[in-house]
């Protein structure tokens, strides 16, 4: 869910953040920069979720409004952009990982995706700082 | 947005951390719950955020499922439950510590409650292990 009328009416940082980052699309769009190294508009399309155009046109306006990610022209194709983690995005990795390392305790699905969770789990700072460096 | 479909599509922990307890609603109910201390659904009713009756019901029902949170019978009121934070959801305090540590850092509307934000960053882990031994 998005709301910005909400936004302005909490001072509670946790709405804060879920109003900024929260809602699932964003979400994912974030997680496919930060973990996957995506970076244009034909990639995030191509997301295993299936993410429609609109919502993902709609959420990508968003995250640039909120100064989440930045938008550059591509240098290999005039005609497409690159999309890249600002700091306040980058900021985002220690929830993105708690997320992740929660996620890591409890899906018992058979086809759960345990790869960053053993990252985060081997070495969690190093592995944060990996992250940092290659989005600077 | 929380879509039980979606959930058993992909092997992503992070879609999986956002679909099981990543609704704002849920998520809103989870902070009332481990930063508020409030435990009967009138209290979570009145919540600044105005959460609506059906919303909350199905949230809270979202939230037992998915073992997050149990209800019990309220032994000040046999008309009325208790709802508390189970193991799985008192390990989300991590998560919730560092949304509010990053909306600390970028929410800078006047009326940003910083409460939480100073404990953590006085002191995380002893702030985490009072949110434990609050709900044990």
């Amino acid at each position: 869910m998005r709301n910005d009328d909400k936004k302005r009416q909490s001072g509670c940082p946790v709405a804060f953040g879920l109003d900024t980052f929260g809602d699932r699309w964003s979400f994912v769009i974030i997680r496919e920069i930060m973990l996957r190294g995506k970076k244009t508009y034909n990639e995030f399309l191509e997301m295993e979720e299936g993410i429609a155009t609109n919502i993902l046109a709609d959420r990508l306006k968003h995250l640039q409004v909120e100064g989440i990610i930045a938008k550059a022209p591509n240098p290999d194709n005039r005609r497409s952009y690159i999309y890249s983690l600002t700091g306040k995005g980058l900021d985002l990795a220690p929830i993105v990982l708690e997320i992740v390392f929660w996620s890591g305790k409890y899906d018992d699905r058979p086809f759960a995706v345990r790869t960053v969770f053993n990252k985060i789990k081997k070495d969690r700072s190093g592995f944060e700082a990996q992250i940092r460096d290659s989005h600077i």
